[in-house]
């Protein structure tokens, strides 16, 4: 499966959770008309304020791992003890319709789906050093001490993937980070293979 | 030779002529610190204005010939029957003092740098109709009524070729134009390859 067999495109964000991910993707598709975020399955409790459906859909582990052996998953991971996949059918459906999809994967799932996917637009989020991401975790309230600690602890492990992925974002200045993010998808549109129908009309007139 | 082992990075520009590439690209040179133009050498003869060792290195087709045999081009090409060549010592010197370096490069000759250094990003420049381009070769008043049927000639065949690059860009509004030309270039620079320093950085920052 390649994206650029459809007419839309695949973008993942991936990086340390508490690296602002979900502020820059949820503002990138708030603001360009032309991306969807696709929703996730995970296993995981929701957080407070976290609705079915929209910011993932809740399933048991009996549920996803049925799914999992019905090939559901066009990547699954398991991480902090919670699975997460992202559905196949969804996101080839979206792709179809010529919508652009905005994904947010863990590391294990982001290098599963490049796999499958090689088109697939693969951009790593970074905070600026270990104290800021700690002062996140702590400020956004959602997850209990230890759950930060273990956070922090698998954080090194995910900087050290990131050399796999072909953007780099360093999020010290969320508008600046913000402003990169665009760039990079609004480059991504101008490249030929997002083109031809373009290509092809031009070629009409010459 | 792949550009990524170079701290600069290597932008060409294609298309048929007059479709504004020169212009484009001087005005990116003008306003980018980070990238230079590197010179040409070419066995035609100079046009009104052309500066020799600024605009191209103007040289005989013995000379010309002499350097092919040295090795000395990265890529040469044959257009319009006069000759045309990259010189690899200057572009490595620039590449490799970090400059980033802007070619305009016709298609044989972006088809040959490309083999030979896969991280080249090819911008494909296309003016939107024939109409167009006849119109603004016969206002820039650089070449006869012959050498003009000639380039439309030719202008078909180049379009032709355009799938083969990375980018396109229509010059139909030029602001609008350079704006993507920009935003190439700025998206390319967040590129994970491009960032491998300030990658180590952050790692030493967990």
């Amino acid at each position: 499966m390649r994206s650029h067999t459809y007419p839309g495109n695949l973008y993942m964000m991936i990086g340390p959770s508490g690296a602002g991910k979900s502020t820059l993707l949820r503002r990138l598709i708030d603001e360009d008309p032309h991306l969807s975020f696709s929703v996730s399955y995970t296993t995981r409790a929701p957080r407070h304020g976290e609705v079915d459906g929209k910011d993932y859909f809740f399933i048991d582990r009996a549920r996803f791992e049925a799914m999992i052996k019905e090939g559901a998953f066009l990547e699954w991971a398991e991480v902090h003890a919670n699975c997460y996949g992202t559905s196949r059918a969804h996101i080839v459906e979206q792709l179809r319709a010529g919508e652009d999809v905005l994904l947010d994967v863990d590391v294990q799932g982001a290098i599963n789906l490049k796999r499958q996917m090689e088109s697939v637009v693969a951009i790593f989020v970074a905070p600026p050093n270990v104290a800021a991401l700690r002062a996140r975790l702590e400020a956004r309230g959602k997850d209990s001490a230890a759950v930060i600690e273990r956070r922090l602890k698998n954080a090194r492990g995910e900087m050290e993937q990131m050399e796999q992925f072909d953007f780099l974002l360093v999020n010290d200045d969320l508008d600046r980070c913000y402003d990169e993010l665009r760039t990079i998808v609004a480059a991504d549109r101008l490249r030929l293979f997002r083109r031809r129908g373009l290509a092809a009309e031009l070629l009409d007139h010459f």
